[in-house]
Parts: C-alpha cells; structure tokens; sequence
C-alpha cells in the first residue's frame, strides 16, 4: 500500500479527479495554498496498492504535466487604444509535485 | 513513532475528536472534501508511539464505523399532501479510510 | 527524500515560510485546526533531500519556538475604570510540531 501526495494546480483538479475516478483510484482533497506551485493549488491523497503507483503517476503525468499556454493579455490601463494591438502571450500553466509515501497498515471501518 | 491519517465523515468529527482527546491523544484536523467518502469530509492528523495505535483505531472504529441509519424522507414537491405519507428511509452514514504512516523522527519546538 | 509535516501556529507561518523560501526549501500549506496546538494552525508540507532535513528543522525551531509574551489584558467590562490598573501578563505562543516522513519516490511533472 501507498499514499500518493500530490500537489497541483486548481485548474487542473477536476479533471485529475475525474480521471482518477475512472482509473479506480480514491482521492481525497486537502485544500493548499503556494509553494511547491505557483497560487491556488490542491493537494491530492490517493491511497492504492503498491502495483497501481504507477498507472496514477501516469494519470497524474496526462492531466497536470506543465505546459505552455498562449492567453490574451490584459489592455494597458489609460493606454492610447486606437494603437493598442493586443498579442497573446505565452505563459507556464500546471506542474503538479508527488511524494509517494509507504504506508505501515491501511484500515476502512 | 506513527502518523494515523483518518479520513472520516464530518458528523462524526467532533464526536472523534472529543474521544481521541479523551483518550490522550493528539490530533490536528485538515479540511478536505470528496473522494474516499462521500463529499463533507474532514482528514484528522494523529500522532501516536506505536504502542498507542491500537488504541487510536479502537476510538476511531467505535466512533466512525459505517452505519445505517433512519431518516425522514423530503416530501415530493407538488405532491397531494393529503395522500403522501412520509417514511423513513434507511442511509449509510459515517465509514473511515485510516492510513498509519510510518515516522522517521518528530520534534517539539 | 523526506516530507516533512510541521504544525505550526497561524501567527508565525508567514515569517516561517518566507525564512524557508530564503532557504531554499519548497513549501506547501494545508489549512488546519486544533489539536497539536491552539486553535489557529497551518500545516506546512516541506519536500527536501535528506542532507537538508537539519537544515529545515533550524529554521521552524528558530521562528516557531513556544515562547512568552507579554499582552494587555482585556479590560474587565463594567468594572470601575477609575481603579482598574492593566497590567501586562505572560502567555505562551508559538510552538511546532513536526514529523519527519520517508518518502518512497518523488515525482515533478
Ligand atoms: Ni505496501
Ligand atoms: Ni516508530
Ligand atoms: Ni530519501
């Protein structure tokens, strides 16, 4: 048995959890702020057997791998907007970090 | 030295809680939602010698252990109030999802 | 890899976390209550190799020791304000509990 941590993004929670739903797995969310991520992260306790770490890192990897993202940046403030020509720009969403934890004894009642 | 992680049904916290207390032990309560029950969890912190973790699955199995319980059914919206008789309904309540982590060392500042 | 789970009060997380980011030390918070200390606690996860467990462990013990300051008293209501005198007492704050945990395998996505 282990205990999978994992921290990621907000916006990138209901699909990892949605994910690990259909793969089986049981999560619990902790609500967490900063740090090992920008802002407006959830930390993730998916508890499974030693055989299945794998296929959740996996599913983990698919849903809240970092990647690049292009977003509309926000107009200038009492900027000339007649020659204001707004351009997407590219920013670094997602990332998620995972501790994989043994686990002495596991128990539900 | 053990970390117990318990995730358990909010209803049933305090009551946990005030046992645990009861019994000397320690316990710090992280606010968590969905996953290994169902949605208004709480995910209790309990640190124990290894002798003490019987002990704290025994309060936590007496005070949290998956139950049946009565409850009054809503009434129909738009029934014929006059025909509708309400029965009671038999719900499972309560259940807890127990990890014991192993500690390599713990201190107090 | 250790994680290392420190509860600690609400009072000294802020200038704990910014001692541990200056220190190099990734952290996340857990919005927590009760239990290992008074009301009022967060629970900061911090991953770091094991050469740097010492390291951390000075920084919660520097910022976070359980000390004694001296309050104002609140004023005693409807007693006589002419002959009431405050005077500053001793109470303790601060304080952390911290458990050091194995990790089995740590992932950045
Ligand atoms: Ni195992
Ligand atoms: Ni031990
Ligand atoms: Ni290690």
């Amino acid at each position: 048995m282990k205990l999978i941590l994992a921290v990621v993004q907000d916006k990138d929670t209901n699909r990892l959890t949605d994910a690990l739903r259909e793969g089986n797995y049981k999560t619990t969310k902790l609500s967490s702020t900063g740090g090992f991520l920008k802002e407006g992260n959830t930390t993730l306790m998916i508890g499974c057997e030693d055989k299945d770490v794998d296929g959740a890192l996996d599913i983990i990897r698919n849903n809240c791998s970092q990647r690049e993202q292009m977003v509309a940046p926000i107009s200038p403030m009492g900027g000339n907007a007649d020659s204001y020509i707004p351009r997407p720009i590219e920013v670094e969403v997602g990332g998620a970090t995972v501790f994989v934890l043994p686990v002495e004894s596991f128990f539900q009642f």
